[in-house]
Protein backbone atom coordinates (compact mmCIF):
# COMPACT_ATOMS: atom_id res chain seq x y z
CA UNK A 1 0.00 0.00 0.00
CA UNK A 2 1.03 3.65 -0.72
CA UNK A 3 2.24 5.65 2.25
CA UNK A 4 1.88 9.51 1.50
CA UNK A 5 4.67 11.48 3.39
CA UNK A 6 3.09 14.76 4.05
CA UNK A 7 5.02 17.80 4.95
CA UNK A 8 2.56 20.55 6.15
CA UNK A 9 2.12 23.18 4.14
CA UNK A 10 3.62 21.91 1.12
CA UNK A 11 3.86 20.63 -2.43
CA UNK A 12 2.81 17.15 -0.93
CA UNK A 13 -0.94 18.84 -0.02
CA UNK A 14 -1.57 17.68 -4.20
CA UNK A 15 -0.85 13.86 -3.83
CA UNK A 16 -3.16 13.27 -0.82
CA UNK A 17 -5.30 15.04 -2.72
CA UNK A 18 -5.06 13.11 -5.66
CA UNK A 19 -5.09 9.91 -3.86
CA UNK A 20 -8.74 11.00 -2.51
CA UNK A 21 -9.89 12.23 -5.94
CA UNK A 22 -9.09 8.39 -6.69
CA UNK A 23 -10.30 6.70 -3.61
CA UNK A 24 -7.49 5.17 -3.40
CA UNK A 25 -6.35 3.00 0.09
CA UNK A 26 -3.20 5.07 1.27
CA UNK A 27 -1.76 5.55 4.53
CA UNK A 28 -0.80 9.11 5.43
CA UNK A 29 1.84 9.83 8.03
CA UNK A 30 2.17 13.96 8.49
CA UNK A 31 5.50 15.95 9.36
CA UNK A 32 5.29 19.58 10.61
CA UNK A 33 7.95 22.27 9.63
CA UNK A 34 10.86 22.92 12.12
CA UNK A 35 11.03 26.26 13.87
CA UNK A 36 13.07 27.42 11.06
CA UNK A 37 9.99 26.32 8.75
CA UNK A 38 11.90 24.02 6.94
CA UNK A 39 11.76 19.98 6.62
CA UNK A 40 12.42 18.02 10.16
CA UNK A 41 15.10 15.29 9.93
CA UNK A 42 12.82 12.77 10.03
CA UNK A 43 11.66 13.95 6.43
CA UNK A 44 14.80 14.59 4.82
CA UNK A 45 15.53 10.95 5.64
CA UNK A 46 12.99 9.25 3.55
CA UNK A 47 14.60 10.14 0.25
CA UNK A 48 18.01 11.62 -0.86
CA UNK A 49 16.58 14.88 -2.63
CA UNK A 50 14.60 15.01 0.88
CA UNK A 51 12.01 17.91 -0.52
CA UNK A 52 8.09 17.34 -0.29
CA UNK A 53 6.52 15.30 -1.78
CA UNK A 54 7.99 12.23 -0.87
CA UNK A 55 5.82 9.18 -1.32
CA UNK A 56 6.82 5.14 0.04
CA UNK A 57 5.58 2.01 -2.09
CA UNK A 58 7.05 -1.51 -0.35
CA UNK A 59 10.91 -0.65 -0.36
CA UNK A 60 10.33 2.43 -2.95
CA UNK A 61 11.13 6.28 -1.89
CA UNK A 62 10.08 8.08 -5.00
CA UNK A 63 10.26 12.22 -4.39
CA UNK A 64 9.34 15.17 -6.88
CA UNK A 65 6.04 15.76 -7.51
CA UNK A 66 5.69 15.00 -11.71
CA UNK A 67 7.13 11.72 -11.00
CA UNK A 68 4.64 10.54 -8.31
CA UNK A 69 1.53 11.89 -9.95
CA UNK A 70 2.89 10.04 -13.02
CA UNK A 71 3.62 6.63 -11.21
CA UNK A 72 0.16 6.70 -9.16
CA UNK A 73 -1.30 7.28 -12.16
CA UNK A 74 0.16 4.28 -14.29
CA UNK A 75 0.02 2.06 -11.13
CA UNK A 76 -3.66 2.64 -10.57
CA UNK A 77 -5.30 4.31 -13.79
CA UNK A 78 -6.38 7.68 -14.19
CA UNK A 79 -9.83 7.65 -12.95
CA UNK A 80 -10.88 10.12 -15.81
CA UNK A 81 -7.95 12.66 -14.25
CA UNK A 82 -5.93 12.65 -17.74
CA UNK A 83 -6.87 13.88 -21.01
CA UNK A 84 -5.91 11.52 -23.92
CA UNK A 85 -4.34 12.39 -27.34
CA UNK A 86 -7.59 12.60 -29.29
CA UNK A 87 -9.37 15.22 -26.63
CA UNK A 88 -9.89 18.28 -28.49
CA UNK A 89 -8.21 20.05 -24.82
CA UNK A 90 -5.39 17.61 -24.94
CA UNK A 91 -2.36 20.31 -25.40
CA UNK A 92 -4.31 22.61 -23.37
CA UNK A 93 -4.62 19.81 -20.29
CA UNK A 94 -0.28 18.87 -21.14
CA UNK A 95 0.22 23.07 -20.96
CA UNK A 96 -1.49 23.46 -17.52
CA UNK A 97 0.15 20.39 -16.59
CA UNK A 98 3.40 21.17 -16.57
CA UNK A 99 3.03 24.86 -16.57
CA UNK A 100 2.70 24.83 -12.92
CA UNK A 101 5.82 23.21 -11.96
CA UNK A 102 7.59 24.02 -14.64
CA UNK A 103 7.02 27.42 -14.79
CA UNK A 104 4.70 29.04 -12.05
CA UNK A 105 6.35 27.55 -9.10
CA UNK A 106 9.63 28.37 -9.16
CA UNK A 107 8.22 32.17 -10.01
CA UNK A 108 7.05 31.86 -6.83
CA UNK A 109 10.19 30.41 -5.49
CA UNK A 110 12.28 33.22 -7.09
CA UNK A 111 9.86 36.19 -5.88
CA UNK A 112 10.67 34.54 -2.60
CA UNK A 113 13.88 34.61 -2.55
CA UNK A 114 13.77 38.10 -3.21
CA UNK A 115 11.70 39.23 -0.56
CA UNK A 116 13.79 37.63 2.20
CA UNK A 117 17.38 38.54 0.45
CA UNK A 118 17.42 41.97 2.03
CA UNK A 119 17.36 43.85 -1.43
CA UNK A 120 15.31 46.95 -0.37
CA UNK A 121 14.45 47.69 -3.74
CA UNK A 122 14.33 44.96 -6.77
CA UNK A 123 16.62 44.78 -9.08
CA UNK A 124 15.86 44.45 -13.33
CA UNK A 125 16.49 40.70 -12.32
CA UNK A 126 13.77 40.30 -9.83
CA UNK A 127 11.28 42.60 -11.43
CA UNK A 128 11.40 40.51 -14.67
CA UNK A 129 11.13 37.10 -12.30
CA UNK A 130 8.15 39.39 -10.79
CA UNK A 131 6.71 39.52 -13.65
CA UNK A 132 6.69 36.23 -14.81
CA UNK A 133 4.41 35.39 -11.61
CA UNK A 134 2.20 38.32 -12.76
CA UNK A 135 2.05 36.81 -16.06
CA UNK A 136 1.22 33.24 -14.50
CA UNK A 137 -2.10 34.85 -12.74
CA UNK A 138 -3.13 36.72 -15.78
CA UNK A 139 -2.44 33.27 -17.98
CA UNK A 140 -4.98 31.59 -15.63
CA UNK A 141 -7.30 34.30 -15.11
CA UNK A 142 -7.73 34.02 -19.08
CA UNK A 143 -7.92 30.53 -19.06
CA UNK A 144 -10.39 30.33 -16.33
CA UNK A 145 -12.51 33.10 -18.05
CA UNK A 146 -13.44 30.67 -20.33
CA UNK A 147 -13.75 27.57 -19.11
CA UNK A 148 -14.23 26.21 -15.54
CA UNK A 149 -11.25 24.20 -15.19
CA UNK A 150 -7.87 24.27 -16.39
CA UNK A 151 -8.56 21.13 -18.68
CA UNK A 152 -11.42 22.48 -20.22
CA UNK A 153 -14.95 21.47 -19.23
CA UNK A 154 -13.99 18.67 -16.25
CA UNK A 155 -11.93 18.45 -13.69
CA UNK A 156 -8.54 17.03 -14.30
CA UNK A 157 -5.18 16.38 -12.78
CA UNK A 158 -4.12 19.70 -14.46
CA UNK A 159 -6.17 21.22 -11.87
CA UNK A 160 -4.47 19.43 -9.04
CA UNK A 161 -1.50 20.82 -10.13
CA UNK A 162 -2.69 24.14 -10.30
CA UNK A 163 -4.18 24.32 -7.25
CA UNK A 164 -1.08 24.30 -5.46
CA UNK A 165 0.42 27.57 -6.88
CA UNK A 166 -2.85 29.57 -6.90
CA UNK A 167 -3.71 28.63 -3.44
CA UNK A 168 -0.38 29.87 -2.09
CA UNK A 169 -1.61 33.18 -2.48
CA UNK A 170 -3.44 32.60 0.96
CA UNK A 171 -0.14 31.80 2.93
CA UNK A 172 3.47 32.15 1.74
CA UNK A 173 2.86 34.88 -1.12
CA UNK A 174 -0.32 37.15 -0.19
CA UNK A 175 -1.97 38.31 -3.10
CA UNK A 176 -5.19 40.09 -3.85
CA UNK A 177 -7.45 38.05 -5.85
CA UNK A 178 -9.86 40.73 -6.14
CA UNK A 179 -8.88 41.55 -9.86
CA UNK A 180 -8.81 37.36 -10.89
CA UNK A 181 -12.53 36.45 -10.94
CA UNK A 182 -11.72 33.77 -12.93
CA UNK A 183 -9.59 32.31 -10.61
CA UNK A 184 -11.53 33.23 -7.49
CA UNK A 185 -14.39 31.30 -9.22
CA UNK A 186 -11.95 28.04 -9.78
CA UNK A 187 -11.07 28.16 -6.31
CA UNK A 188 -14.53 27.81 -5.26
CA UNK A 189 -15.18 24.88 -7.22
CA UNK A 190 -12.11 23.04 -6.15
CA UNK A 191 -13.02 24.25 -2.20
CA UNK A 192 -16.50 22.47 -2.65
CA UNK A 193 -14.76 19.24 -4.15
CA UNK A 194 -15.69 16.51 -1.44
CA UNK A 195 -12.14 15.22 -2.05
CA UNK A 196 -10.72 18.30 -2.07
CA UNK A 197 -12.22 19.05 1.87
CA UNK A 198 -10.65 15.31 2.86
CA UNK A 199 -7.34 15.91 1.72
CA UNK A 200 -7.02 19.06 3.98
CA UNK A 201 -9.46 17.77 6.82
CA UNK A 202 -6.58 14.95 6.89
CA UNK A 203 -3.21 16.50 5.97
CA UNK A 204 -3.43 20.61 7.16
CA UNK A 205 -6.62 21.01 9.11
CA UNK A 206 -5.00 23.94 10.68
CA UNK A 207 -4.60 25.50 7.29
CA UNK A 208 -7.29 28.54 6.83
CA UNK A 209 -10.41 27.88 4.08
CA UNK A 210 -9.47 28.15 0.70
CA UNK A 211 -11.76 31.29 0.17
CA UNK A 212 -13.44 33.74 2.22
CA UNK B 1 4.02 19.07 -39.63
CA UNK B 2 5.70 20.08 -36.44
CA UNK B 3 7.69 23.29 -36.12
CA UNK B 4 9.94 23.80 -33.40
CA UNK B 5 11.13 27.29 -32.68
CA UNK B 6 14.48 27.35 -31.46
CA UNK B 7 15.65 30.13 -29.00
CA UNK B 8 19.83 29.96 -29.72
CA UNK B 9 21.20 28.46 -26.37
CA UNK B 10 18.25 27.48 -24.67
CA UNK B 11 16.16 24.99 -23.16
CA UNK B 12 14.25 24.53 -26.80
CA UNK B 13 17.62 22.45 -27.40
CA UNK B 14 16.19 19.52 -26.33
CA UNK B 15 12.81 19.31 -28.42
CA UNK B 16 15.43 19.53 -31.33
CA UNK B 17 17.29 16.63 -29.92
CA UNK B 18 13.80 14.88 -29.57
CA UNK B 19 12.76 15.35 -33.03
CA UNK B 20 16.12 14.24 -34.15
CA UNK B 21 16.08 11.13 -31.67
CA UNK B 22 12.96 10.20 -32.93
CA UNK B 23 13.61 10.82 -36.97
CA UNK B 24 10.37 12.87 -37.18
CA UNK B 25 10.28 14.83 -39.86
CA UNK B 26 10.04 18.86 -38.20
CA UNK B 27 10.61 22.42 -38.94
CA UNK B 28 13.10 24.18 -37.47
CA UNK B 29 13.08 28.00 -36.71
CA UNK B 30 16.13 29.55 -35.54
CA UNK B 31 15.87 32.56 -33.41
CA UNK B 32 19.13 34.52 -31.53
CA UNK B 33 18.88 35.96 -27.93
CA UNK B 34 18.44 40.06 -28.53
CA UNK B 35 21.39 41.97 -26.93
CA UNK B 36 20.43 41.98 -23.61
CA UNK B 37 20.03 37.84 -23.59
CA UNK B 38 16.54 37.79 -23.77
CA UNK B 39 14.44 36.47 -26.65
CA UNK B 40 13.49 38.64 -29.59
CA UNK B 41 9.80 39.62 -29.82
CA UNK B 42 8.96 37.57 -32.88
CA UNK B 43 9.96 34.98 -30.44
CA UNK B 44 7.44 35.98 -27.38
CA UNK B 45 4.86 36.86 -29.82
CA UNK B 46 4.27 33.08 -30.55
CA UNK B 47 2.65 32.37 -27.47
CA UNK B 48 1.31 34.09 -24.21
CA UNK B 49 3.87 32.36 -22.31
CA UNK B 50 6.70 33.80 -24.47
CA UNK B 51 9.46 31.52 -23.06
CA UNK B 52 11.61 28.87 -25.11
CA UNK B 53 10.79 25.82 -25.72
CA UNK B 54 7.67 26.58 -28.24
CA UNK B 55 6.09 24.30 -31.02
CA UNK B 56 3.26 24.99 -33.39
CA UNK B 57 1.82 22.22 -35.34
CA UNK B 58 -0.97 23.54 -37.43
CA UNK B 59 -2.88 26.11 -35.68
CA UNK B 60 -1.86 25.00 -32.30
CA UNK B 61 0.90 26.87 -30.25
CA UNK B 62 2.21 24.87 -27.31
CA UNK B 63 4.62 25.87 -24.55
CA UNK B 64 6.72 24.40 -22.12
CA UNK B 65 8.64 21.71 -22.08
CA UNK B 66 7.12 18.83 -20.08
CA UNK B 67 4.01 19.76 -22.22
CA UNK B 68 5.77 19.45 -25.56
CA UNK B 69 7.49 16.77 -24.84
CA UNK B 70 4.34 14.64 -23.58
CA UNK B 71 2.33 16.49 -26.71
CA UNK B 72 5.60 15.15 -29.53
CA UNK B 73 5.38 11.26 -27.49
CA UNK B 74 1.79 10.58 -27.53
CA UNK B 75 1.13 12.27 -31.21
CA UNK B 76 4.10 9.91 -32.51
CA UNK B 77 4.84 7.18 -30.24
CA UNK B 78 7.54 7.46 -27.79
CA UNK B 79 9.98 5.30 -29.89
CA UNK B 80 11.47 3.48 -27.05
CA UNK B 81 12.26 6.79 -25.21
CA UNK B 82 9.55 6.58 -22.62
CA UNK B 83 9.84 3.33 -19.79
CA UNK B 84 6.95 1.43 -19.55
CA UNK B 85 5.33 0.51 -15.58
CA UNK B 86 6.34 -3.20 -15.75
CA UNK B 87 9.90 -2.04 -15.96
CA UNK B 88 12.17 -2.01 -13.06
CA UNK B 89 13.21 1.21 -13.63
CA UNK B 90 9.76 2.74 -14.22
CA UNK B 91 9.97 5.19 -11.01
CA UNK B 92 13.52 5.81 -11.31
CA UNK B 93 12.92 6.55 -14.67
CA UNK B 94 9.90 9.30 -13.77
CA UNK B 95 12.11 10.63 -10.93
CA UNK B 96 14.54 11.96 -13.48
CA UNK B 97 12.22 12.80 -15.75
CA UNK B 98 10.21 15.19 -13.69
CA UNK B 99 13.42 16.70 -11.15
CA UNK B 100 14.98 17.81 -14.27
CA UNK B 101 12.69 20.74 -14.58
CA UNK B 102 10.97 20.12 -10.94
CA UNK B 103 14.08 20.97 -9.18
CA UNK B 104 17.48 21.15 -11.22
CA UNK B 105 16.65 23.60 -13.87
CA UNK B 106 14.48 26.54 -10.67
CA UNK B 107 17.47 25.96 -8.35
CA UNK B 108 20.09 26.67 -11.74
CA UNK B 109 17.71 29.91 -11.95
CA UNK B 110 18.16 31.17 -8.44
CA UNK B 111 21.31 30.62 -8.26
CA UNK B 112 21.82 32.97 -11.86
CA UNK B 113 19.01 35.53 -10.04
CA UNK B 114 21.29 35.86 -7.21
CA UNK B 115 24.77 35.99 -9.14
CA UNK B 116 22.94 39.00 -10.79
CA UNK B 117 21.28 40.53 -8.09
CA UNK B 118 24.19 42.95 -6.78
CA UNK B 119 24.13 40.51 -3.18
CA UNK B 120 28.41 40.26 -2.40
CA UNK B 121 28.04 38.28 -0.10
CA UNK B 122 24.79 34.86 -0.45
CA UNK B 123 22.53 35.06 2.33
CA UNK B 124 20.90 32.02 4.46
CA UNK B 125 18.59 32.18 1.44
CA UNK B 126 21.40 32.21 -1.58
CA UNK B 127 23.18 29.36 0.42
CA UNK B 128 20.58 27.17 0.61
CA UNK B 129 19.29 26.89 -2.89
CA UNK B 130 23.10 26.97 -3.78
CA UNK B 131 23.50 23.66 -1.52
CA UNK B 132 20.18 22.57 -4.29
CA UNK B 133 22.32 22.93 -6.78
CA UNK B 134 25.65 20.79 -4.87
CA UNK B 135 22.84 18.29 -3.89
CA UNK B 136 21.85 17.68 -8.19
CA UNK B 137 25.41 17.05 -8.91
CA UNK B 138 26.28 14.65 -6.18
CA UNK B 139 22.59 12.80 -6.77
CA UNK B 140 23.09 12.98 -10.60
CA UNK B 141 26.63 11.48 -10.03
CA UNK B 142 26.02 8.82 -7.60
CA UNK B 143 23.55 7.95 -10.21
CA UNK B 144 25.31 7.69 -12.91
CA UNK B 145 28.35 5.95 -11.13
CA UNK B 146 25.55 2.70 -10.91
CA UNK B 147 24.21 3.36 -14.46
CA UNK B 148 25.35 4.17 -18.13
CA UNK B 149 21.72 6.52 -17.99
CA UNK B 150 19.41 8.49 -15.83
CA UNK B 151 16.57 5.26 -16.72
CA UNK B 152 19.10 2.67 -16.44
CA UNK B 153 20.74 0.52 -19.03
CA UNK B 154 19.49 2.04 -22.08
CA UNK B 155 18.78 6.13 -23.22
CA UNK B 156 15.97 7.75 -22.40
CA UNK B 157 13.53 10.35 -22.59
CA UNK B 158 15.18 11.00 -19.29
CA UNK B 159 18.43 11.74 -20.51
CA UNK B 160 17.36 14.15 -22.70
CA UNK B 161 15.65 15.96 -19.97
CA UNK B 162 18.65 15.89 -17.68
CA UNK B 163 21.35 16.38 -20.66
CA UNK B 164 19.84 20.09 -20.55
CA UNK B 165 20.48 21.21 -17.31
CA UNK B 166 24.08 19.10 -16.93
CA UNK B 167 25.05 20.56 -20.03
CA UNK B 168 24.92 23.92 -18.94
CA UNK B 169 27.81 23.78 -16.87
CA UNK B 170 29.68 25.31 -19.81
CA UNK B 171 27.43 28.56 -20.70
CA UNK B 172 25.03 29.68 -18.30
CA UNK B 173 26.89 28.68 -14.80
CA UNK B 174 30.48 27.53 -15.07
CA UNK B 175 31.20 24.62 -13.45
CA UNK B 176 34.38 22.50 -12.52
CA UNK B 177 33.45 18.62 -13.66
CA UNK B 178 36.40 17.03 -12.30
CA UNK B 179 34.56 15.86 -9.06
CA UNK B 180 32.05 14.24 -11.05
CA UNK B 181 33.71 11.13 -13.58
CA UNK B 182 30.12 9.37 -13.99
CA UNK B 183 28.31 12.84 -15.11
CA UNK B 184 31.64 13.30 -17.43
CA UNK B 185 31.22 10.04 -18.94
CA UNK B 186 27.82 10.42 -19.32
CA UNK B 187 28.04 13.57 -21.22
CA UNK B 188 30.38 11.87 -23.49
CA UNK B 189 27.99 9.53 -23.89
CA UNK B 190 25.60 12.07 -24.75
CA UNK B 191 27.96 14.10 -27.30
CA UNK B 192 28.56 10.69 -29.47
CA UNK B 193 25.13 10.24 -29.70
CA UNK B 194 24.45 11.15 -33.91
CA UNK B 195 20.92 12.61 -33.16
CA UNK B 196 22.58 15.02 -30.49
CA UNK B 197 25.31 15.82 -32.76
CA UNK B 198 22.57 16.65 -35.71
CA UNK B 199 20.37 18.82 -33.34
CA UNK B 200 23.49 20.66 -31.76
CA UNK B 201 24.60 21.05 -35.70
CA UNK B 202 21.01 22.60 -36.86
CA UNK B 203 20.46 24.34 -33.28
CA UNK B 204 23.28 25.83 -32.15
CA UNK B 205 26.20 25.64 -34.62
CA UNK B 206 28.27 27.84 -33.17
CA UNK B 207 28.46 26.39 -29.68
CA UNK B 208 31.27 25.11 -27.82
CA UNK B 209 31.86 20.73 -28.31
CA UNK B 210 30.14 19.46 -25.43
CA UNK B 211 33.26 18.07 -23.26
CA UNK B 212 36.96 18.57 -24.04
Amino acid sequence: MLTVHHLGNSQSERIVWLCEELGLPYELVRYDRDATGVAPAAYKALHPLGTAPIVTDGKLALAETGAIVDYILAKNGAGGLALTPDDSEFANYLFWLHYANGSMVPAIMVVLMFSYSGLTEPNDVAKSMMSRLDKAYELSEKRLSTVPYFGGSRFTMADIMMGYPLTRSRTFLPRDLSPYPGIRAFLKRIGDRQAFKRAMAKGDPDMPPLLA
